[in-house]
């Protein structure tokens, strides 16, 4: 699996918090719809401006991976822009095996905005034989059986899991021994894996945990603390 | 809207950044772990262990609430827990709307582990007339239009939104003209909303970034970055 796509043109030294690599995505999104607008050049202010972050922030998240800007210029949209593609990885295809066709399986299928950042669901997988065989997207349902080969023909290299908690641990054991080097965990449950094996994982119970500390703290009938509110996409170092 | 649902029994000077509330999260479901097999009192260097997150980190982000710990005890976990609880709000429940009946408002209609937090969909809706009057969960689909009696009739204060990108910031607009304090945002989108509206964004593209990223940086063929490594509960502040 350790081809040419998975060679790092520009290895940092650490690996950068998971907050800052989110705001990273953020200020991708927000050049490219400066540069849709027809601008050149940017500062960190009106980046920061755009996002309700911090100018401040900006240069020091963007500082983590390198010397971003032009002295008297600010930044220059498309360099930045390469240049975070390639940070995040979105400068290449990553072909990607969904597991799991159950109810938000078939709706990640249909979900839009995976595919223009590179992120294709090349492979179905589900142990369910009543599945097993169905066609969404043009792709064909496998059974778990049928991993190594086909994550080795198609050269996947990310899972998405979206199986019942239960069988979370022995999926992704299973996926990790066909060379699987990373996982978005949608199952309610942490994983155990090697250290090599980069996972992420999205539990909406702990997201809807944070809105509802969100709610209490900023719109309580006590404490009404709107100046210090953050948004979304806070936590500053 | 402001009943006693939302005040604050314990009114924080300051709110806590995303990761450490997100990692209080992850110690809750650890406690409740470690509580159904029996165990009574436990250490930070417990809970740590079992989470692959430093003992210093655990103290200091529950330290960022109150003092938990007896000397010599550690943390009697029961008490824990009900602070936990009380701290994330989750002591209480939460009706909320689920706005939007695609594909993924469909999935998170029958994703377990919502409602036994508290967080119950307890109304529907979708603009699209072939939806409405449909029945999911014996709940029946309403038109956008109803938002503010149903909204108040069930005493709503949490939606989900589920829409498409292009009317996430408007249906966002009326929701808060109707008093709902948080919004759980599917769309791949931010939203311009007031500072007294918690919102938590959960865009699944940045998700698969920031894996595409500890794929790169701790597998890439170049640099071998294991020992470096952070697990997706990372973000040390």
């Amino acid at each position: 699996m350790r081809d040419s796509r998975h060679e790092s043109p520009n290895p940092v030294e650490k690996l950068a918090p998971k907050a800052v690599v989110g705001r990273v995505s953020l200020y991708l999104r927000q050049l490219e719809a400066f540069r849709a607008q027809g601008q050149v050049t940017i500062s960190s202010n009106q980046i920061g401006t755009a996002l309700g972050i911090n100018d401040a922030q900006v240069r020091k998240d963007l500082a983590f991976f390198g010397q971003f800007g032009h002295p008297g210029v600010g930044y220059r949209i498309d360099e930045l822009l390469t240049a975070l593609r390639r940070i995040l990885g979105i400068d290449r295809d990553w072909p990607m095996a969904l597991i799991g066709l159950g109810n938000l399986g078939r709706a990640l299928l249909k979900y839009r905005g995976f595919g223009d950042r590179g992120f294709n669901i090349a492979a179905l997988f589900d142990n369910d034989q009543t599945k097993v065989g169905m066609r969404f997207n043009d792709l064909v349902v496998h059974p778990l059986d049928d991993l190594p080969k086909v994550i080795a023909d198609k050269n996947i290299c990310l899972a998405i899991l979206t199986v019942p908690a239960e069988a979370a641990q022995r999926v992704a054991d299973q996926v990790v021994a066909c060379g699987i080097l990373g996982i978005l965990n949608f199952a309610p449950m942490p994983l155990n894996l090697p250290p090599t094996v980069g996972v992420v994982a999205v539990d909406l119970s702990v997201q809807l945990e944070h809105l509802a500390y969100k709610v209490l703290n900023t719109q309580g009938g006590i404490s009404y603390l709107g100046s210090t509110f953050r948004d979304e996409h806070d936590s500053l170092e």
